[in-house]
């Protein structure tokens, strides 16, 4: 139950409209889009995934805040972002998350930038790191050994988003500026795997 | 790791202040509040969870939108709710969550209101229920047999909150609207556990 065959197969699909409630134009994406202008839309307002994970940009060739995109409807810009305080209602790039495996994902963070300091391996979604036994509010560097996960400013998956792939820079973030382009902290209060 | 001593013996703690970034009239929590009138706030903008949880509530004695708050730090509103389109910015009342319980948790999801239809029983965080094999947007009635859960209206926990505790209702809540006071709808996309 956990990969359904079709998303094993990387069949992605994520549907896209230009209003909210799957309103004005709409278009069907099966693979990665650098931007949505090319594909002739000025704006992105509501989503349906079909089959993910995907995860989207603030801006184009996947630049800013990152807004993580699994199965299911979004019917509003704030159905995806979590944090309101910096509202710039920009969805402009988009691409699948191949390596995310929820039964086999495991992370380690680091108290010290280029993964040194204290450490803490992960394989579960921890929705409060300190009620898990960090000690800080801050994670310096992070390793993915395997899948992908989503790190977050505040507990309970909230504030900034930062998707963190085993694919990518072969999976070492070795300091919190490389969490995302637009990284503006190191704060990360709670962290969770993403589901295929 | 999963109960440390302090907190498994209850001893919840949370301290509240009037402004954002923990400035302002402040005061410490070690048990329920139904009231922040009561303790001679007008509002409250930033929370410090020492030891939790513990849930928020819109309106005073523990109604409307709930909002669930983990160990950390929380320096604004938006840190906790995840509902930037129904813009409140109440959080009048709050309680401990007792019977939390990260390890053992279990709950039955229904697709027909009084528990009928087909169900789906869980044990594990689902940040999107339809990716796990729920077939629809929406729950009818929840039944948890065990520890403390908190569904989302949207996939990737966000969204509108309902916190459901086996201690409450005997861990019954046979139709939406007794998900919470302020149940404005059915639709719930991911669920999972309360960490205590």
């Amino acid at each position: 139950m956990t990969s359904p065959p079709m998303e094993a197969l990387g069949q992605f699909k994520l549907t896209a409209w230009e209003e909210e409630n799957f309103q004005g134009k709409r278009s069907e994406f099966l693979q990665e889009c650098p931007s949505i202008m090319d594909r002739g839309f000025r704006k992105i307002r509501s989503i349906k995934v079909e089959n993910g994970p995907w995860v989207g940009f603030e801006y184009p060739e996947y630049q800013g805040q990152q807004f993580i995109l699994e199965k299911g409807d979004y019917p509003r810009w704030e159905a995806w972002s979590g944090n309101s305080g910096y509202r710039t209602e920009h969805l402009l790039s988009f691409r699948p998350i191949k390596c995310a495996n929820h039964s086999d994902s495991k992370v380690t963070l680091y108290e010290v930038e280029n993964f040194q300091g204290r450490k803490f391996e992960l394989s579960d979604d921890f929705p409060s790191l300190q009620a898990m036994g960090w000690g800080s509010k801050e994670v310096a560097s992070i390793k993915v050994n395997s899948g992908a996960w989503v790190a977050y400013q505040y507990p309970g998956y909230r504030g900034y988003q930062y998707v963190l792939e085993r694919d990518r820079q072969n999976g070492e973030f070795p300091k919190y500026t490389e969490f995302s382009t637009q990284a503006h902290t190191n704060q990360v209060q709670s962290i969770r795997r993403i589901q295929h």
